[in-house]
């Protein structure tokens, strides 16, 4: 394909996209395949000569629509939203067409020095404490990484060099492995199981702290465990607080959990994957007082701020504290500017050593919304969650089982968890609308999460009562 | 920005990214920019208000392109390409566009399937064992990585969990830490520095075995440091070998080291991050006989197979070696398909959870191209890799450094260090090529690795040329 191909093929492919868009609204939300549908419909092997950009373009909506789950369908209320605007899209063309490869400052100075300012930008519309940002001569800073669950991995890898140097200098005597092996991080019992995968990688033992009544990490049950550790000969390093639990949106208490973390030298890492955006707002800020005694802060703009995945915002107060746990220098990574300290060689802050020009899907973003559309966006979900948490709590056969503070509702049938996967069976099989469950103790629960940027009042009220009625469907066939 | 201002500013993006393409061999292809430059051209804060289009796409020529290193100009001839094409791009929007995170085969069958197929046409392309393929019921199998450095840390966590289980069953009272602090993995002095970082990040012992005059690794090295580790009551588990090293892409012997992998029950995995997209071409993939003594085996099509970054290609032998080291299972991501053994679930075998629907960048450029398409490419750059040693070996003053198997050349000046890097420094800051070197021993080297889609021959006698008379100023300077 020739350079005048491809501004024809572009133009047309910008035209199915929007198409695409614009029509998602009409096809089923929800896939009707069997695993295994795609492998018969498609050679077994590619081809040997090139074929037309017509048969793959029709391709699409033969082989590949048929299986898609559309996230940013209107009637989509699973998981948590992914983001998705035209300007983020429209950022990405240009950022494949650049397609640089930014692990360090000189492998494209634009692509590392747009990244540290637009991290400042974010920074600040979230009012993060001044360590966290770059500036012109902090010591903080922010990073994109691929996904909250790399931000997590990377904070306790730092966390366990920093205090893995801060034993051996005391003592030299002490081996890696014998520190290791005594290390103990700290999580909420609510906290996304990726938290838990962290430790797996890192070798280092987790402790899931029991939540409160409002699924909340606290103070009591933190010391408590901390206390026996200690007892024990445990090492306690690092502690991930969660602000927008994965199953109900809870909000470990960062004021109580904080306060332990600088007493007892461990590492906090804050993980607000979801809730992280909402912070924007003056109205949400509060959820993030206690921010100040953190490490480390990290969320994802590619959830709930309008940028395409993959866009994860994460800073640190101190980036020698990341650095100092990853820092190799192969000669073929060098560079002339590396030592004169006003440069950033991001390959130091991150697992994978490539990275994309992400930081343009935030720059388009930020400027074509402004900050107040962004509010805007933020506002409109959660004033939809509060329009279908009031209507379940109308009908008394159902109950809202965790507070709603975002976009996220939990709720079921009052009644047993059996009654409440038939109701779920039912909502899925009928692929109108697609939730997933959780389980909050020993109750299995329905989550109503708003997620698609499109979504309005009308296909709340829709939802709600297409599972009203499958609900009464579900209590009439018990009674039978 | 509403759709249909998408379908406006969309092609006018189309536009400008071709323009770019078109045109990109009139830009400098090394900034010349300082650090810092970029933070005093933007304001401080986000705006609160949206902006322009026009505002932001104003905005690229003057902010963003002065510090662009261009990748794709036919003048740079740095690091390692790094894959561009117009099919990849155009699935990259249709990927932006669907927007989904295909944690789960049920976030979207279609994502996970089409990764599942594409995995397999790629293997067959390199002819890899049928026990790497997916298949219909394959205990092996692809998957996308967002690079090889991720690929090498997945396949020594796999490793270091299948060794652990082994020996606590064989030793039940044996803790995970006593395991750890004995394992040992081997790498050769040649390998890339994100495999040393693989070791850090697992806690585990990593030992660089010395390559051979051809910077190879070879069996005796391997075998001594073995026997040595053994003897001092360490577990030897994990060996990576480099087909296509980063400094002078030489090559592991590997029909050397496999068999001495299976006798140990030691983990085997290649990384062929550069050179293995080469192998899809009869005349090189005698480059990749001994894979079949291999774990897993990695290489990234967005350096050489024209697929767009990200997209690392890993097959295991046993996708259960994979998932066993990861897999957790929270609630809210299970789903009524996933005990089927027909359905692939591929959070379970990476670092992140999210991942984007990227084999459409390989569906779309294996069909575009086709496999002859993709072989001409390879061959394309190995033949000026060819011309470019020619024209080196043609001018006593200079001299190859290693064997010139792929697109890459060694060489340098004969003399000092400080001479070749005089050289180096005098070729980048008159930035008409862009070049980086590497060590060879205590040799300071100049790499000329063929990176763009668009380079001829005309751009590599110009190089020469270009090289060759600030050779002669460096010498020149050097008799003075």
């Amino acid at each position: 394909m020739n350079v005048s191909e491809f501004r024809r093929r572009g133009k047309e492919m910008v035209d199915y996209v929007a198409d695409y868009l614009e029509g998602i609204e009409g096809r089923p939300v929800y896939p009707n395949v069997e695993p295994g549908y795609l492998r018969p419909l498609i050679p077994t092997e590619a081809p040997q000569e090139p074929e037309a950009f017509e048969d793959v373009i029709n391709d699409i909506e033969k082989i590949i629509m048929p299986g898609v789950t559309h996230w940013h369908s209107p009637y989509f209320f699973a998981y948590f939203p992914t983001a998705s605007s035209y300007p983020s899209m429209l950022a990405d063309m240009l950022c494949g067409a650049i397609g640089c490869i930014g692990f360090s400052w000189a492998a494209s100075p634009a692509c590392t020095e747009l990244e540290t300012v637009m991290m400042d930008w974010l920074g600040k519309m979230l009012q993060l404490p001044e360590e966290f940002l770059a500036g012109k001569a902090g010591e903080g800073g922010g990073v994109i990484q691929g996904s909250a669950s790399e931000a997590t991995l990377v904070a306790l890898l730092a966390a366990r060099t920093k205090v893995t140097r801060r034993l051996q200098a005391a003592s030299p005597e002490l081996s890696q492995a014998a520190i290791m092996e005594k290390l103990v991080a700290y999580f909420s019992d609510q906290a996304h199981s990726s938290v838990e995968r962290a430790g797996l990688i890192g070798g280092v033992q987790m402790k899931a702290i029991p939540s409160d009544g409002k699924f909340a990490m606290r103070a009591s049950a933190l010391q408590e465990a901390l206390e026996q550790d200690k007892a024990a000969g445990l090492i306690p390093f690092f502690v991930v607080a969660t602000l927008g639990t994965t199953s109900c949106c809870s909000f470990d208490n960062l004021l109580e959990v904080g306060p332990i973390c600088k007493k007892e030298d461990m590492w906090l890492h804050i993980d607000a994957a979801y809730a992280g955006s909402a912070f924007i707002c003056p109205e949400f800020r509060h959820l993030l007082n206690g921010v100040e005694f953190a490490d480390s802060f990290n969320f994802n703009p590619h959830k709930w701020l309008l940028v395409n995945f993959d866009c994860s915002a994460m800073w640190v107060k101190k980036r020698t504290d990341l650095t100092g746990a990853f820092k190799l220098d192969p000669v073929y990574l060098k560079h002339s500017h590396q030592d004169s300290g006003l440069i950033t060689d991001y390959r130091h802050w991150q697992i994978p050593l490539g990275r994309r020009f992400r930081s343009l899907k935030l720059w388009f973003v930020f400027r074509m919304y402004g900050v107040k559309g962004l509010q805007a966006h933020i506002r409109k979900h959660v004033q939809l969650a509060q329009k279908f948490e009031s209507l379940v709590r109308q009908d008394s056969r159902f109950e809202i089982c965790a507070e709603v503070t975002l976009g996220l509702v939990c709720f079921r049938l009052k009644g047993s968890n059996q009654l409440n996967e038939a109701l779920l069976q039912r909502i899925n099989n009928a692929k109108k609308i697609h939730l997933v469950p959780c389980h909050l103790r020993d109750k299995f629960v329905l989550r109503f999460a708003i997620c698609s940027r499109i979504v309005e009042s009308a296909h709340v009220q829709f939802a709600w009562e297409h599972i009203r009625e499958l609900g009464e469907d579900v209590l009439r066939a018990e009674k039978e």
